[in-house]
């Protein structure tokens, strides 16, 4: 069956089971060799690179839907989305699949609300629907290399800035980082998020005022230098601090 | 004619221009007597109190379906609305209206789209559109003994804490206060909005850091006390802060 058979014969069936003109679109989050990545798709039907986005059923909240979405287009399990913003353009969603008629449910106008989640890629296994020809983690770095569909490109800098803005009120770091990490490392990732080079002591001093550390008793061997202590997060006080923000008036 | 029958000689012609599952809904605060209010209204139809929400046209972008429906159901032009959250349970619209049956257009599950904006109440009048009773600005302190229809308590709560979150990281006040105003004042309204007292002079030492204030030679005059110095913002740098947040890193 090819590609394009494939979406018309799902079409009656998904017009029965979802609500018209709503999707949701997760954007998965990793860090992975001092890079953020992203997780997409590619479906059999096109060569651009979508989220692994989806539809909200008739009888699930919204809130269920993207999780549902998500395990459904990738294979991931138990993450936790946060909810950072909606797509509401009138002719945003139309064209990807202009090959088809208007009757395809597929086709119609969706208002789309993104999802954000960060996750540490080693955690899972990717796999893709039967729809989709792969399901990967692609670095942001590359993203200005590959063709995106839609405005799914305006929504990952979008859930950027949002990781950005949380970043200087919320600790962020647990789902991205190995259990046992450097400062640097730590360091490596706000520099990341943040686009931006930071001073090394400063950071040292405010990620440690945060209280949300523990320094372990251990150290990372085999580099050209002193060996650096590991540190992990101290799990009550980082949900804490979750809780209050960082920089309280 | 009867409220209901209102809204059901309206039903028909809903469907011809709205999309169905969708709504939006503002959350106007305003300050006014040193409190947080919020602009509500009341249908003819039920005297629950209701945010002024409305649907999204079929060929109108949603951010321009907000702006147009809170002008259509309070009067209100000009105003800055920002997307703060999406409420999209299933069950959370159609008992508003019980007394119809399920083709009203009313009916259908809606999600809907949060927006916020903060505004001076002085700055407006009011104008009630045809299907309300009244429209008006209701305290913060008085929602507790009012009856809110829907999930709109939550959706004001939701606003609220996004006021909040956005207090530590940007400046608030440019819409909500007069154009002069004193530190306490000033002080005041961050009070009311993070639901605590803040000591005096790091409220002021911090505030003043900012760079946002431009002092005036003026002074309130007409207390009990020393007359106290009039501020106004400073607009550039108001506007420049905003866009780079206040902790960075």
């Amino acid at each position: 069956m090819d590609s394009k058979q494939q979406i018309l014969n799902k079409s009656n069936e998904l017009k029965e089971v979802f609500l018209p003109h709503l999707s949701a679109d997760p954007v998965i989050f990793g860090f992975d060799q001092n890079e953020l990545k992203v997780l997409l798709l590619k479906m059999n039907y096109r060569k651009q690179w979508l989220l692994p986005g989806g539809y909200v059923q008739k009888d699930e909240d919204l809130d269920e839907a993207v999780v549902r979405i998500l395990q459904e287009r990738a294979g991931i399990t138990g993450v936790y989305l946060e909810e950072f913003g909606v797509f509401g353009k009138k002719n945003r969603s139309e064209f990807y699949f202009e090959d088809f008629d208007e009757t395809l449910f597929h086709k119609q106008r969706f208002v789309t609300i993104g999802y954000y989640a960060l996750y540490n890629p080693g955690r899972f296994k990717l796999i893709a629907d039967e729809y989709s020809e792969t399901c990967e983690w692609v670095y942001l770095s590359k993203l200005p290399e590959i063709e995106l569909a839609m405005d799914h490109r305006d929504i990952i800098e979008k859930a950027l800035l949002t990781l950005r803005e949380k970043i200087s009120h919320k600790p962020i770091g647990y789902n991205l980082l190995p259990e046992k990490f450097t400062l640097s490392e730590l360091q490596k990732l706000y520099e990341v998020i943040l686009g931006k080079e930071l001073n090394r002591g400063n950071f040292y001093r405010k990620i440690k005022n945060m209280g949300i550390l523990k320094k372990l008793n251990e150290q990372r061997k085999g580099g050209a230098h002193k060996a650096p202590d590991l540190y992990s997060f101290d799990k009550r006080k980082y949900m804490k601090a979750l809780e209050n923000g960082l920089n309280s008036w």
